[in-house]
């Protein structure tokens, strides 16, 4: 198994050089008031298609030999990758065919089809999503993009890590630790690979929902375990299966611990961000924020990044959240 | 009448380095695609209190004379200068009334007590706010503070246009245009300060709800001219009652015009910027977002920046613009 390291992550960050967003790592006074300690926001729903899907997606695309990239390319998804794969199909000509869960947002299925992504959706429980994906890859020649376990795609979410220590370097800072929420791991293993090299004093803590708390098991246990359920929280961004082939041999040495976050505790992190950060959050992207407000994980008199990782969320859930 | 000049407002970012909130300039390429040209956000919602009015409160604060200080300061607003006024009373250590219509959002009042600060409501349409202010002053020896009409005011906000030009210039880009939405013209002034200096090629344009356009009819007539009504807009923050007597001789000259925005085009604004930009903005913040979206100011193939001012929205209100 070959996986990437630091090299692949600056590569990365050049071929997503003016295509990417650089998000900005947010402060507010008031988050910090609320926590009692200095916390700085890598606000990634800004990202390019709203969440940092599309540095992976980019990047992977591009990894693909031009005689190939011409038949497209497949992805199973929620909706973020999704979306991020519609979008860098777009940027590079081709097409695109994502298979979606038949509950995933309407907002992120829109936003497949508004970038000019096909859209098939399927049964989360009882349809196999990897197979529908490969069947159609045989029948076009498409090449499949995994959601996490690719190099690609961790190098690619590996950019957002560089960022931030870019960024705290900018602001004449560090900081004792890092929260990143954890689906399949490739964000936070990126962010692991950058971090490692370039401020590996940073401690490195995941956040994922109940009920789908794989890392956290896995860390415990020190193997890959699987989820009981893959459906059935509103956290929809992080429901994968288990931690990745290759995404959990990045994380396991690094990972430092896991807040566990309910629903209940992800919405109040939805409001929060509504309310003092101005920025809008999805249930999965505020997981990292619920961690902290929560106290799951303590940042009292520290500096501590999150990273808000996507924004898009159905009007419906984001109005209960508010309480409008 | 001694009013600010560019000395004035970097006099107030060197006051304000590390108090206020380096607001991103962000970049969407969602936006850019609407619009058919390249556009630039300054987040002022992402600023301290949700607007950037703190950036004025605080530094006509700190002009005022240490041993009046400590007697406090007095303000009339409809909630942002409110809340950006209690914030810097709050840092100063220094008691702050609020004299705010009662129709004001709730929002903004309760941000003001969770500061600290002490609420007064009157009624917009019967009630005379200076009156009401100037008792108090002469109650207590506090300070009025003006929310646009004010030195010290003027020269803080300024700072957004000084990071404007500081942040293009990190990005190796120039802008063709800028866009903010205009109550009194005390930001649009103080802008107008720095980019008169930095960058005078920029051509200015104002934004202004429907129903108190008094800006662009005091540019057509040359002198200011009021509005009509002082109530009765979802743009609750853009209700002056004319221009100020130090804004509108600094805006005069350089504003190429403003363009009139309906409240449906403001919440259409809220929309696309909650389901794009992932900002959250409150109508009277969006002002400007939607005279770009509407047509009313035309930004084809050229680069504009915005200034997308406040986020300091009612919950309802902001379920109604995204229709959740």
């Amino acid at each position: 198994m070959h996986l990437p390291g630091f090299s692949d992550v600056v590569a990365a960050a050049a071929r997503l050089e003016g295509l990417a967003v650089r998000t900005p790592l947010l402060w507010s006074p008031a988050l910090d008031e609320a926590i009692g300690g200095r916390v700085l926001v890598k606000a990634e729903c800004l990202q390019r298609t709203g969440s940092f899907k599309f540095r992976g997606a980019y990047n992977a695309i591009s990894l693909i030999p031009q005689a190939g990239r011409a038949r497209g390319v497949v992805a199973f998804s929620s909706g973020n990758h999704a979306q991020g794969i519609a979008e860098a199909a777009k940027l590079f000509g081709i097409p695109a065919t994502i298979v979606m869960p038949a509950d995933a947002p309407a907002i992120k299925a829109d936003g497949v089809r508004a970038r000019g992504g096909r859209v098939i959706t399927f049964d989360r429980t009882r349809e196999d999503r990897e197979a529908i994906s490969r069947r159609l890859c045989e029948e076009t020649g498409a090449t499949l993009i995994p959601s996490f376990d690719h190099f690609g795609v961790i190098a690619g979410q590996g950019t957002c890590g560089l960022e931030i220590t870019q960024q705290l370097e900018e602001r004449g800072e560090t900081a004792d630790q890092l929260i990143c929420c954890v689906g399949g791991g490739g964000l936070i293993a990126g962010i692991n690979l950058a971090l490692a090299e370039r401020a590996p004093d940073i401690a490195v803590y995941g956040a994922e929902p109940e009920g789908f708390d794989d890392h956290a098991r896995s860390l415990a246990s020190g193997q890959r375990e699987r989820n009981a359920r893959t459906a059935g929280s509103l956290q929809d961004a992080l429901l994968s299966e288990a931690p990745g082939v290759m995404t959990f041999p990045i994380n396991q040495p690094r990972l430092k611990g896991v807040g566990v976050v309910s629903d209940a505790e992800a919405m109040a992190a939805v409001a929060f961000a509504w309310r003092h950060l101005k920025i809008v959050l999805e249930p999965g992207g505020a997981c990292a924020l619920a961690a902290l407000l929560s106290g799951k994980i303590d940042a009292k008199g520290k500096t501590t990044v999150i990273v808000a990782t996507g924004g898009n969320v159905d009007a419906a859930v984001f109005a209960k959240a508010i309480g409008g």
